[in-house]
């Protein structure tokens, strides 16, 4: 019998070309198909909520396929995890009914964007955050950031998949400072990360990046409040910021209804 | 002229077999002697302020070393980060007086070691973190760690260097649970990370890893906080649990007078 599976998966993504599968390079989905293959003993597709690139981490991926699997849904999440390498695994798998479809389904997705603010090297920070070499003004950076909220055309930010537009719905946007849960209770000084998330219904290719590139320019001083504004109500996506590096990026989570 | 120099050393620990030099085996203490070989043209012995495992990280190793070095402190720091894999990075460099000494004039060391409680394998923590896959009870290892306070001879947990006994003070140790940046302020579930650290005079060899180990059979109900507290008074190796596993611990911070 064949049934819809939902995959939760976690990855870091530094050694991978992105998630979408290409010829002779390594991605996440590729990892997965390959291994549900070997386990499936049938070539099996697999569709993401979100396709990552080169370089971006997952949190809450959620991935999508059918297969005929005769044995439980946790033999198979551990079988699966046994297969993949140690960068990619499956936190959670449910059966779902056959209309479940990871990308059309989901309602949301949140990113998380984590930049360190240091002039020197940091080793056990930067795998998995950006180092602005520049102090931030994070005041500015909330207040530019709020612009983003609501339906809007994000063409300033991205480009569509053929034949969609580039209107797309921010749900919420917010700025934090944090600890990275080293820092000891009593180490109250300077919090070591600066942090983004950003919820929408959906993305433009390469979004999430040129906005936090374009904000930490606000952020340094580079472009005030209204020109941050102005860049988004223009639509050209050569007046935003170069996208931030892949690394500092996380898909965190994907909501269905 | 010859001047003395500390420096604030933060690693990634993962990659090598230890702070201490070693014969054909990457190292910390060989990298960090390298580089500086390099740019003083003589060979250059340095001193560590603790001696970490193979695959334990440090935020705030100290090492010091004599050196004749005509330009700037600057310089010098950038020239090293320069030179150094971008896992090791000097953060802070300062001219000292000739009797300051990595080991002996640190009057304390701090270490921190992490555990993500999961039944899954997950990526995106893994790699400075250990993962329990069974349930801790915080509040048993929060008692059982206070009797480590004081001092007293530590022998259970580890050997002295040749010449040194196992009598030791330790100033303070915290059990927390912690975010870790990603995670946004709207998530208010579970913590990710539960985390310890133990402050004291000086360390014996592999104590911090034992006494984790130790805590965490206490967290899971292998151990009651009496039977923890029978072992550090009888002192005998044999009855602590193995070292936790090295990928957790980080060597936080040392600090002078």
């Amino acid at each position: 019998v064949v049934d819809t599976y939902r995959a939760l998966v976690e990855y870091d993504g530094t050694l991978y070309s992105g998630f979408q599968v290409q010829a002779n390079r390594p991605t996440i989905q590729g990892e997965l198909e390959r291994v549900l293959e070997r386990l499936l003993q049938v070539p099996v597709r697999i569709t993401g909520a979100g396709r990552t690139d080169a370089g971006v981490h997952a949190h809450g991926q959620v991935i999508s396929f059918r297969a005929d699997w005769s044995h439980g849904l946790i033999d198979l999440q551990r079988a699966m995890n046994a297969l993949l390498p140690s960068d990619i695994a499956v936190r959670d798998l449910t059966g779902m009914s056959p209309e479940f479809h990871a990308r059309y389904s989901a309602v949301s997705r949140e990113y998380v964007y984590r930049i360190l603010d240091s002039a020197v090297r940091a080793p056990l920070w930067e795998r998995y955050a950006y180092r602005a070499t520049q102090a931030l003004v994070l005041p500015a950076m909330i207040e530019a950031a709020r612009w983003l909220e609501g339906t809007h055309d994000y063409a300033a930010f991205g480009q569509p998949p053929v034949g969609e537009n580039t209107i797309r719905t921010v749900h919420r946007v917010c700025w934090w400072q944090s600890r990275t849960g080293w820092d000891t209770p009593k180490d109250t000084g300077a919090f070591p990360l600066t942090c983004f998330s950003i919820e929408a219904n959906a993305f433009l290719r390469g979004m999430v990046r040129r906005i936090v590139g374009t904000l930490l320019m606000v952020g340094q001083g580079q472009l005030s409040v209204e020109e941050f504004r102005a860049i988004l109500l223009a639509g050209e996506i050569s007046r935003a910021a170069p996208p931030a590096p892949a690394h500092g990026l996380c898909l965190w989570r994907v909501r269905y209804t």
